[in-house]
């Protein structure tokens, strides 16, 4: 196991069948070392990978971007989520389904942040059913980028977003993934990787 | 003039009187080398505190917040706006309006992140009327914490928040303070520090 693997089997906690809380070191309190691993470990993955640009959807996948970020020595772009007084520019703008939230969200990144030129890794904290990533890939594809690959944290094997994006020829990693959550003894299964 | 106020003068576009957009380099699009410059300045102007954790609010504090944590080696916490599925557990509660999204949100951190024992650092990336740092100040007091200082990118010194914290006795540290906005001309007044 990976250390973020065994993270999760340390501290991570099921809330029911399709919930992982890992609130402890991932997406509410940050194990900022584990954090900086992951990133490490994302840039391993991708090593002959050009990556111009690192996107992220607010809030949860800005550590992990921030910190890959550093590492590839690439600007990092945040989608936000609905609208904003600040931002009158135009746009591309998308949609996604937010698990946490169960409701859609309209998502947008400012025309001047994207080029055609970028070659964008798209980074997340979890990958389930894809939303998040899907609504990036097409900003992405809105701003004539490349999306050279994605990366998660943590990919629920349970929901359809990581099959679907591999069977469509993503470059898709995914630094743990669970396999099952057993909310009757607490139980989490990962996938041997 | 240091290297945050040079790429405010620089990259910095006023909206309207009261709103400076920094979409460029720190808080839609960022500059990781100026965030860790930013974290680096903040580590030294508190270089005689005792830290250990930092506390920010979704979503535009966490880039600065991260690297504070990296730099101090404590954990992250970061507020969560509204209410989630995924934490039932007991919760610190407090509200802040947005400036941004001109509403109130509701912002709370899981009890278990918190300690009495904790001494704590409030980042985020604007102050303007205060309202975010009020909340997060709010939040360590319910866990028993104490603040022992308070640190943004840039303070708004035409609203409340700098000089009333100030005023109550907070160590806050702004790194770069905005005296005024001109929507005529589009130029930026920085107080000289």
């Amino acid at each position: 196991m990976n250390v973020l693997e065994e993270r999760i089997m340390k501290d991570g906690r099921v809330i029911d069948s399709s919930t992982l809380n890992v609130g402890g070191f991932l997406n509410h309190q940050l194990d900022i070392r584990l954090i900086k691993w992951i990133a490490e470990e994302i840039k391993r993955r991708f090593a002959d990978t050009e990556v111009t640009k690192i996107l992220t959807i607010e809030s949860s996948g800005i550590p992990i971007a921030v910190m890959l970020g550093d590492l590839y020595d690439v600007p990092v772009v945040f989608a936000k989520k609905g609208s904003s007084k600040t931002t009158n520019d135009d746009k591309y703008v998308s949609s996604a389904y937010s698990f946490t939230h169960q409701k859609m969200n309209d998502v947008f990144v400012l025309k001047q942040y994207l080029n055609p030129d970028d070659k964008v890794l798209v980074v997340d904290d979890f990958l389930a059913d894809g939303e998040a990533a899907r609504a990036m890939i097409d900003i992405t594809v809105q701003a004539g980028g490349e999306v050279v690959g994605l990366a998660v944290a943590v990919e629920k094997a349970s929901q359809r977003g990581g099959k679907e994006l591999r069977m469509e020829g993503y470059h898709l990693e995914s630094i743990a993934i669970v396999e099952s959550l057993d909310d009757t003894n607490g139980q989490i299964k990962l996938r041997r990787q």
